[in-house]
């Protein structure tokens, strides 16, 4: 399969080389295409690896993955252009996170709407997947835990995307959990603050929500 | 010990009886103590149970169990007095929800506020510490699942009565996480909503979170 990384952060680093890895080709999409991190990314990725602009990376992609920081989102998806998403699964591994207090953040959107939810209504004809969004970069690829796998949580409109997205997880090493429509990003974003507001009290990023069943 | 439960549900039940159990002394606080549902908790729960009006409870309680509907939540706390709950340990085991909309339900408060930092503006003199919200009440005593023991987060202003909620906790088979301030009550609640939502999707309430750690 042919994916797009809108962003060029720890966390499109990360899920465009596990992509690559699992032999899909990915073109990594950034404002420049040509600055070093995208450059030694692309290098040390190998040959499945591209870069482009980000409308290039929108169109490339048969999937595409959300990586960009809350604030610069909706500027991304502009220059991407909705029109070369429509139809396609985005997967949105975004936190609305407000730093404007410090550290750890608040949630910058939430209770009756989300970072999700904004995100397909940015994306109407696109199917968005949340996904990615309630772990730290270092374990989105074989998470690796005592009593794993751990679970990850998605949501979305599409059956069949989140099919899709559910594969790629299983790839990944991921037990996942549907927890219904895009709204239900209203409780995985506040999840995912558990999990920085546990990394700022433990100064450890090593945890993972698992969802203990009988 | 001896211990309040104001609410006459079945988390005040369970938690009641589950208290007596561990050797607690317990009264159980509501708007008619000579109720039928409540004459049969004291007669069920044994020597340890006891009734009484809310205030009554409230004074009784060395620590108090809210174990309220949201929507009634205010007027149980002016009927208890606050007066009666000053100094003391209070545990929050409520989730804000909203049914308006019928099921699953929405969060009637979040984002900004939470249910626990409500209550503890509610009682100011009393030392507030959301618990046992993010799990149904079958599972709140013993919990008992392949993986576990699950994990309670917990939250809360004061340090010592965390530790008194932690040792109670314990006692019940849990681990606990220390998730901060009454305002990590934010999180706490919509976790709670993903435990009920799964629930609504699932129709089994079989499940109950972990952090996986290493």
């Amino acid at each position: 399969m042919k994916i797009g990384i809108l962003g060029t952060g720890e966390v499109g680093q990360v899920l465009g080389a596990g992509f690559a890895n699992l032999g899909h080709e990915v073109k990594m999409g950034s404002r420049d295409p040509n600055q070093e991190k995208v450059k030694a990314w692309v290098n040390k990725t190998g040959a499945k690896a591209s870069s482009g602009a980000f409308a290039e990376a929108a169109a490339y992609g048969e999937l595409v993955v959300l990586c960009t920081l809350w604030a610069g989102t909706e500027n991304v998806i502009r220059l991407a252009d909705p029109r070369n998403l429509a139809g396609k699964v985005v997967i949105d591994t975004i936190n609305p996170l407000d730093f404007s207090a410090g550290v750890p953040p608040k949630l910058a959107i939430g209770h009756t709407d989300s970072a999700g939810e904004q995100v397909q209504r940015w994306l109407p004809d696109s199917r968005v997947v949340k996904a990615f969004n309630t772990v730290g970069n270092p374990h989105m690829i074989k998470p690796e835990f005592p009593g794993g796998p751990p679970d990850m949580f998605i949501c979305g409109n599409d059956d069949q995307a989140k099919e899709t997205v559910t594969g790629l997880l299983k790839a990944f090493g991921w037990s996942v959990i549907d927890m219904g429509g895009i709204e239900e990003a209203r409780y995985l974003e506040p999840l995912a603050m558990l999990w920085i507001h546990h990394y700022f009290r433990t100064n450890s990023g090593n945890h993972a929500f698992k969802l203990l069943r009988k």
